[in-house]
Parts: C-alpha cells; sequence; structure tokens
C-alpha cells in the first residue's frame, strides 16, 4: 500500500512559502506532498529532514551563496565540516543495515549541501573505509574505528600522475625486505607520483597505497593495496620519505583537497598489506587464495562499481537541484507576451519547455535507477560478505560493472548538458554565482571522469554485451543475467522483425512504445556491432585495433542504448506499479513517457538508418 | 599571389622549442608556417605578435595559471591592464581605416590573453565608444578625446533586471524639464535597476544610458540614450541620486566588474541626450529626423550587430585556444596500446580523434567566418557613415543582422561544446585549473547570451528566411541579397529535386558534397517553416503564437542550417581558391570537408527523415 498524506506529518512536508510561484502550484493536476510520500517514503523522507534541520540550525555549515571564499578557507571549512557530520552521527550502523538506501541519501543530502563535502566524507568511508574493510583483515579493523572516530582521515591513492585509466600500467613499488619484514614504498620517478588522490592535499593521515608487490628475487605479483600513513595526526606534517603536496586550483569542487604523493622508500610493517587477495607471511611466503594475477587484480578494483554507483546518485542531485532552479526562474520571470503591455512567464514558451522539461523527467527516472542500482550492488555486496562463490554471485558483479560502467556516463552527461541548459535557460541571471548554477556545473563535471573516464568505461559495457551475444554464437547459451537487464535478448530475431506501427500521436504517450523501438535498437546495435568487430578483426592485426575501430560509430552507441533501455525499462515498471496512488498515475506516466521519448529521438539518425537498411537489404550505406 | 615562408622573417615565426610534440610534428604534411601566413597574412602575424611581445614582456601581464585570485584584486589587475593597453596604443585611427581587421585582432589577442580584459576593452572603446560616436552629434566629440585617454571610463547600460531580451519593455525614464533645460534620470523601481552593465560594477565614470524620453504632458517618444555621470573621476564615488554597485561574484569573467545602477531622479542637461536619433531643441520641443518610434528604435539599437560580430570572433578565440591545449594533450598522453608494454598517444584512438579533430576543423572554418563577416559590417559601416540611404544598404544592414543572429549562437555554442569536449579528452588534467579548460569554458559561456540569448536570436534569422520567402510567394520577389547568402533559394524546386547519389567514400571528401546537402536542406526546412507557420497561422489567434510554436522543431534547425550552410560555403570557397598555395590545397581542403560533413550528420535525422517522406509523399510522420 502506497503512503498516504494522511499518514504524514504536516511538519514533515511543510507547506511552501507564498510567492510568485503560488499561480503556477496552484495550477498542478496533483498533490507534491504524494509525489514527495511516493518517491522517498515517509521514513526517508524524515531521515533527509533530519539532516537538513541540523545543517540549518548549525553555524559552521552557513554561508553566503557566490561568496569569494578563497581555496585555503574553503578546504579548510569543508574539513571542519567534514568532522561535524561524523559528530552528528546520522546514521548508525545497525541503520545502514536495516535501510541500506539510507547510506546513498545521506551522501545525498551533503551533495545537495555541497559536492566538496559529499566527496570527502564519501572518499573517508566509503572509499578508504571501505577498501580497508573489504580488502583488509582482522588485524586491520583496528584502523576502522579510528575512522569512524576521524582519529585518523583517509585517501585512496591508486592513480598516478602518467596512468589513471590504464590501472595496469601503475608503477609504484613495494618491495619487501625479509631481514625487517617490512614493505619499502617508492615511487621510480615524478610519472609514478600517486596524482588527483582527494582527500591527500591537506588533510589525510592515512592512504591506501597501490603497489606493486615485489617478493626477493624480484618476483612481482602485481597491485596491492597498502595501508600507509603519510602525516602525523597531531601536526599535519608528512612523514619522513614522503613527499605530500596540495594539486591547488580545480574548476569546481574546491572544498577537496586533491593531493599528490611522492615515496622515497618508506617502510611500513608486513601488515600494512591489506591481505584479502594476497599476503606475506611472517617466514617471507607469497600466499594468495586466487590463482592468477589476473583474478587478484579483477578483486582488489571490485570496489570500483560502488564508486560509479555513488558518481551516479551525485549526478542526479546535480541535475535535480538545477532542474529546480530553472524551472522556478522561468515560471516568474516575464519577457515578452501576445502584446506589448502583457508579458508571459518564459515557462510558456514551447522552447523553454522543450529544453527544461525533459531533464526534469530525467531527473526522475535516473533517480529510480541510481536508488534500484544501489539496492542491487546491496546483494552483491551481501553475497561477497558471506562468501557467495556461486556462478550467480560472479554473473551478478558482471552485470552490476556493466550497467554501472554506462550508467554513470549517462548520468554525469545527462546532468552535465541538463546544468549548461538551466544556465543558459535563466539567462544573464544564470550566470551569476550566487544563484548555484555554476558551482552545480562545475561540481558535476569531474563525474565525468574519475572512477574511470565515461568514453573508456563505456567499452565495459559494449564488451560485456558482445561478450554474450560470442557465447550466443558460439555456444548457443542463452541470453541470461541475475538481473535480467540482457534476457530480451533472446528474442532478438522476433524483436528485429517487429515494425513500428502507430495511428497517433497519443499512442506515442506511453513508454511502453519507446521501450519496444528501444529493445529493436539495442538488438540491432548489438548485432550491426558485432558484425563490424568481426569483421575488423579478420581485416586487422590485433584485437586492440578491432575493438577501438568499432566504438566511436558502435559500441559507444551500444551501450549507451543499452543502458537507457534500462533506465526506461525499470522506471517504466516503477510508474506502473499497482501501488501506485490513482491520483498520481497520470503524471508519472507523463514523466516515464517523456524521458523514454526524449532519450530515444537522439537515436533518430540511427533509427531511420535501419529502417532503410531493411526496407533495401541489398543495400547497405556506401560509408560502411 | 599567396604570401610564402620565403617573404617572412625568421623572428616573426620562430621554430618551436623542442619537446615531446616533436614526432607529431615531423610528420605533418605541409608547412605550419605557410599556413599561418596564409591565414593570416605577413603584416596580420607581425601586429599581433607585436601585441603579444609587449604583453610578455610588462609584469603587470605576469600571472600563474590557476592562482587564486580575489575578485577584487582580479578587477583591480584588469582595469590597470585595460588602462595599459591604452597606453600602449596598438592601433591607430589610421591603420584601423587601413586594415580594419586589425580591430577585431586586436581585441582577439587581449581575449587571448583574457577573456576579462578583451571584454573590459571592447566595452569601453567599441560599445561605449561606439555608442557616443555613432547616437550622439558634434556636441559629443569632447567625450570621444576623453574615451581613448581614459579620462573617463565608460559602461552601456541597457539592460535592466526586468527585461535583457524584451528590451521595448525597459522603463526607466527621462522626463525633460523645460525650466531648467534638464533631463530627469529616474528608475521607478527595482526591477527597471539597470543591471548586468559591463564595467559599471567598480570603474565606470560615465554610462550610455537608454531611457524612455517623456516630453511635458507626458507624451513619450520612447527609448533614447543619454550620456550620463555615475561617478567622480577622481574618487570613484557615485554622483548624487545614483546607487551603483558591483554585481558580485559570476561563472566566469571574473576581471570584469559588471554592475547594477538605480537612479533617483538625476537631472543632466539637455545635451546629454545623444541626438542621433530625436533631440530636444533649447526651445524645449521635441525634433526627430525618422518618421515613427519603430525606426527610431531600430536605429538606436543597430550597434548590436557588430557586438554580436565581435562575440562571434571571440568565440572562436576560445576555441583556438581549447583545442590547442587538448590536442597537444592527446599527443604527449600515452595510455594503454597493443601491449602491456607499449602505450599508444591518446590521440591515436579513433575515438579521441572524432572528439577532437572536428573542432579543429571549427575552428578554422568560424575563424574565416568571423572575419568575412566583419568585413562585411565595415562595409555597411562606412554606408551609414557616408550617408547611405540607398535599398541595397538597407537590405545589406537586414542580412547582416541575420547571420550574425545566428552566427554568434553558432559559434558560441560550438566553442561551449568544443571546450567541454576538450575538457573531458585531458581527462583529470583538464580539470586542474592551470590547464586553463575551465577559465576558457567559464569565460565563453555568457556569449551564449549575452547581446542576445541565443535561442531568441535564431528567431530574427529565420524571421528574415520567412520574410523573404513570404515576398516570394506574394510578390513573386527574386531571393536575393547584397552578400548572395540567401541566392541560392532561387533555385528551390530543382534543389529539392536533387537525389544524392555517390559512390565511395572518397567522393564524399570534398566540402562540395555537403554543400549541396546543405542547399537542399535549407530549402527543404524553409518550405516546411513556412508552411507549418502558415498553418499555425490558421489555427490560432496571433501571430505570436504560431511563431512560438513553430521554433523549436522548425525555425531554430532552419536558422543553424543556413547558418552552417554560410559558413561551409565561405571556408569552401576560401580554400578553394587559385591563391591557395599547392602545399597546402590537402589540407585545407580536408579541414572543410571535415567541418561541413560533421556539421551535416547532426541534421542526419532530419535528412533521412525528408527523404522517406519524398519517397512515400503521401505518407506524412503521424506526429507532425
Amino acid at each position: 500500500m502506497a503512503p498516504t498524506v494522511e499518514g504524514g506529518d504536516a511538519a514533515l512536508l511543510p507547506e511552501f512559502p507564498r510567492g510568485p510561484l503560488d499561480a503556477y502550484r496552484a495550477r498542478a493536476s496533483f498533490s507534491w506532498k504524494e509525489l514527495a510520500l511516493f518517491t522517498e517514503g515517509e521514513d526517508m523522507l524524515r531521515f533527509k529532514k533530519t539532516i537538513f534541520s541540523a545543517l540549518e540550525n548549525d553555524p559552521l555549515f552557513a554561508r553566503s551563496p557566490g561568496a569569494d571564499l578563497s581555496l585555503d578557507k574553503y578546504r579548510e571549512l569543508n574539513f571542519l565540516r567534514c568532522k561535524r557530520i561524523f559528530e552528528y552521527d546520522f546514521l548508525s550502523v545497525e541503520d545502514m543495515f536495516r535501510s541500506p538506501l539510507k547510506v546513498p541519501a545521506l551522501i545525498q543530502c551533503l551533495g545537495m549541501y555541497d559536492s566538496s563535502l559529499a566527496a570527502k566524507y564519501l572518499l573517508h568511508t566509503l572509499v578508504f573505509g571501505s577498501a580497508v574493510y573489504s580488502s583488509g583483515s582482522e588485524r586491520h579493523l583496528t584502523y576502522i574505528q579510528k575512522i569512524f572516530s576521524m582519529e585518523i582521515f583517509g585517501c585512496f591513492a591508486l592513480t598516478e600522475l602518467s596512468h589513471g585509466s590504464n590501472t595496469k600500467a601503475i608503477r609504484t613499488t613495494a618491495h619487501y625486505d625479509p631481514a625487517t619484514k617490512e614493505f619499502i614504498i617508492h615511487s621510480p620517478d615524478f610519472e609514478a607520483a600517486k596524482f588527483w588522490v582527494g582527500n591527500m592535499g591537506k588533510t589525510a593521515t592515512h592512504a591506501v597505497v597501490f603497489a606493486k608487490l615485489h617478493m626477493p628475487g624480484d618476483q612481482c605479483h602485481g597491485l596491492h593495496p597498502f595501508i600507509v600513513q603519510i602525516r602525523d595526526p597531531k601536526t599535519l606534517l608528512p612523514m619522513p620519505g614522503v613527499m605530500v603536496g596540495d594539486m591547488g586550483k580545480k574548476l569546481g569542487q574546491n572544498g577537496l583537497d586533491n593531493g599528490f604523493a611522492m615515496f622515497h622508500k618508506v617502510r611500513v610493517p608486513r601488515q600494512s598489506l591489506l591481505n584479502r587477495m594476497g599476503d606475506v607471511t611472517p617466514e617471507g611466503t607469497y600466499v594468495s587464495p586466487f590463482k592468477d594475477v589476473r583474478q587478484r587484480f579483477g578483486v582488489s578494483l571490485g570496489g570500483l562499481s560502488s564508486g560509479r554507483v555513488s558518481i551516479l546518485s551525485l549526478a542526479v542531485v546535480n541535475l535535480k537541484l538545477a532542474i529546480a532552479i530553472a524551472l522556478r526562474f522561468s515560471a516568474t520571470r516575464r519577457q515578452f507576451g501576445p502584446t506589448q503591455e502583457e508579458e508571459i512567464a518564459v515557462l510558456e514558451y514551447p522552447m523553454q519547455q522543450c529544453r527544461l522539461l525533459p531533464y526534469l523527467a530525467a531527473a526522475y527516472a535516473l533517480d529510480h535507477f541510481s536508488k534500484s542500482l544501489f539496492l542491487d550492488l546491496v546483494e552483491l555486496q551481501r553475497g561477497h560478505a558471506s562468501g557467495d562463490c556461486s556462478a550467480r554471485q560472479a554473473e551478478l558483479g558482471r552485470e552490476i560493472h556493466a550497467l554501472a560502467s554506462a550508467g554513470k556516463p549517462l548520468a554525469s552527461w545527462t546532468a552535465q548538458q541538463g546544468i549548461q541548459e538551466c544556465r543558459e535557460a535563466c539567462g544573464g541571471h544564470g550566470y551569476l554565482a550566487m544563484n548555484r548554477l555554476g558551482v552545480l556545473r562545475d561540481d558535476n563535471d569531474p563525474n565525468c571522469t574519475y572512477e574511470g573516464d565515461n568514453n573508456v568505461l563505456l567499452q565495459q559495457t559494449s564488451n560485456y554485451l558482445l561478450g554474450l551475444r560470442a557465447r550466443r554464437v558460439q555456444d548457443g547459451a542463452c541470453f541470461r543475467s541475475p538481473l535480467k537487464s540482457v534476457d530480451f535478448l533472446n528474442a532478438y530475431p522476433s524483436i528485429l522483425d517487429q515494425k513500428f506501427e502507430v495511428s497517433s500521436v497519443a499512442d506515442c504517450l506511453d513508454s511502453a512504445v519507446a521501450l519496444a523501438a528501444y529493445k529493436w535498437l539495442v538488438c540491432y546495435l548489438l548485432r550491426e556491432t558485432y558484425q563490424k568487430l568481426n569483421q575488423e578483426k579478420r581485416s586487422r592485426s590485433s584485437d586492440f585495433e578491432a575493438r577501438n575501430n568499432c566504438q566511436v560509430s558502435h559500441g559507444r552507441p551500444l551501450a549507451l542504448a543499452f543502458l537507457e533501455l534500462t533506465v526506461v525499462q525499470r522506471f517504466h515498471e516503477h510508474v506502473h506499479q499497482p501501488c501506485v496512488p490513482p491520483s498520481l498515475r497520470a503524471v508519472l506516466g507523463r514523466l516515464s513517457a517523456l524521458y523514454a521519448l526524449w532519450s530515444l529521438s537522439r537515436h533518430a539518425a540511427l533509427l531511420y538508418r535501419a529502417e532503410r537498411r531493411r526496407s533495401c537489404p541489398g543495400r547497405r550505406d556506401r560509408s560502411s
């Protein structure tokens, strides 16, 4: 049963203050309170309100929008605020397990306040803390308690100056010295400096440092994580042998201190190795539960999926904020009109509606996707924690990896383009710093890059789909995945035979129509990409080249269309559940149809071209 | 005869310093010096070098990229730098008349150094100064000399808090008091405050203020410009009755002090009226050489075309800078490779090439367009200055207005999207402030908004084309314009009958192919838009609504396609001139083809749809 307004608390959803938006609000065809309750649930609304009230009433969080804050001051404030968030202790560990969605909800609330704060908190707890917890063992539990009391402050040091995306080329070394039972952490040169590490610039005392583990005789066991103290917690002065510093001003998120570090033969005890995937015994032998380096590597980077899911949800936050600002402005800003005397709100212009409303729909669809994917991730992590080694668990990991690897690009780009559209749609006023659209754009921008460059990540998703197709062709395997996102592909011959027939515009105003077209599109793109890849492989020397030559015109649109289909599918199902309150069905159905049709329309050229090929199968575009 | 390298001076185009780009540079199929000479000409290269050398050697222009400068300090520095530019006196009035392209070249050089400096200089000289010169009369010449000596510093105050695009709704008043022979400048309320005025925030001593001129008996003669002193040049304190201030931090261009002003019954002498389009005689009678308010209004805002052309050229500067940064980075950054040992430059990836190279081509095509449009504008202004009242002069004004009104949107959006792509293509390093991509993006952003919001401006261009079409249909008038940008439309029935036939990819690698497709597209869009507009007019109550309902899907793509065609046409002709050095023909031809095909490809869905309608003329898309 859906929550109802009556079940709510007037204090939980108070009326908006009276103002120039009243006229538009009065014209709404639905109750916004009912929609908020349906979207969030009462418990979550209460949780978010607790957080926002605390921040509103705490002078440490007071600020002037658009203030000219120096870099140092901003970084200092952000650290103090992060510390205060720990003191508030909004989310107990029990609460986290009982209602896991509160984890991203807390991060989102912080992100609504300031991306730099969300990032700083997230990097310390969910990135540094999770890495210690999931890559370490009992001997590292002592760190966990210190993380939550902020006795130590952490960062995650993987990227180097010369290598980000290509993690296998990371060059920091950790040589084991059996005489002292220590590892010697070393940066061979400037290009191997750890780089871009969030929290490292000013405040981190400890880092999870990824380095290549070498045993005596120079046997290399590949990348392993080590916990390394980089600063004295009392003075924040660097530890001996560590050269650490702040990277300076960035395009945004300037409250976050990104840093670099070089290690000059820094000795750390044997126990600093986070030893879940490989360990060195007190006797000086390397042991690992994994058979080969590749498998070990896969596990050590497994945590990246959760980073991508977090980024996805923060991108959605940025889009939500921007679209609310732009729509409210558009409803009150009047410019031109049917006569010189009568001006109308700019929101009345079809142009303004076309620019903004699809992003409103996108915010709803992506918000739902982000929550649902987070719950999938929780399932995966619970499996890991309980030691599930089943084939299903492995498949779930691969599926979530594929969804997160395209979900982060889709959400971060949608937010980036949406915020820019909102900025422009607010005209000159949108360019004033106090109106926040610039900060949102600049703070959202790195979401397109970190935890994997968007374009590079999309290749992960297209590779996943191509792998399934290859198994189908070679072994006759079914398309089947734990979350069922690829199961429709089994019907691809009949899907590709379908023709799209509608008799009126009204027939299209249901996301089921766009959904059917999307399924067709993904089947078509998968077939074409697979053919193109094989053709390239036959005519080229290497797989590497073949894949690169397929990505622009095939792999990339395939990955994006597949993810858009998944987002549309999940939102369509969500708004067509029986539990949706009848009074919300119309508006939710419209949001779902708008997002689906708008997304699909960006593939219009592909759809036309495909239809043309079908109607003249002998004739291919000359360019192909 | 084209200039040759031999004709140049080794000091003018010195070799690049040796470094990691050498390998790529050595592989070039042409001489970059020859290309620079062809693109700019020796005289212009020398002029630009003079400017850059002066700035390089002057400590006032020293700066640290990505430095954390306070708002006040940055604004102060920018003012001092602007003053120094006047002291350098790079461009004499004679030089300006002899080689008018040096005017935008100077602005572009300043823009290459810092957009805020270019804007500050431009606003004082070409916007404030030109307004005084072209809207005033002999009695205002005394101001001109003070402008160039910077004894006074100016701004152009048209926009108000509540009205920007809709200039007719501007509400500041100027009541004439015959008793004292003064005008009383007054802001009736907060919403009528002058707003966003560049230079007004901290430094302007004088403003050209647009206000509605009222004569006794409250007869209103519409908007007129007045020169009003707003600050004491010695103390920079506001004049009595003037409330003036800085608008605070913006998304970019923070060296420029945008400001607001409210006037409380500020009295200015009768002679403050810039009286070219209307005057009040000493006896207290309003006189004007123009018959009606509309015509007067058109003349008073005529200067906006030149603003748009300047913005266009500054957007091109931003794009040039960003693409050079991104391409150089891509040629040196190595990531992944065919084997684990061998990494390749990211520029080798087809994905990176597809992301960046079209923007390189766009920079060349738009740079040429910007120069050629500036020369057209010079012709128009010379006609104005010589009192040319011919029909051709009026037509030239309309054509340039149409080209500038779509040219500014095309260039500013191309730069905006290009800079964002460059930022992302440089990965994390692109997010570091010192690498300048963020500043370029933030500084370019307002180009999409000021001097007319891009989307609003495009309507000017589509209206121009629709007006020509209406004259053709109603009076049988030929499509003919002084710059011939619309003349091809006379052949529209035969153009629309053309079919696109190529037999190989190689056949497409000439911009002539895309040019033919563009002509077809513009003819098609013009016909469809005209039909849609008439259909809307028949079914709707007002022209206002009809136009609004056509803009999104018809008027906007029409205006953009028309402008892209013009850019492609001019660049195509430019690179196919007989004077192009043979050694440059291949590379210039490729740039021209790449820009044309890339631009055209964004209309692919439209082209497919149009073809489909042609092959089944009875069948229209159900949605239309």
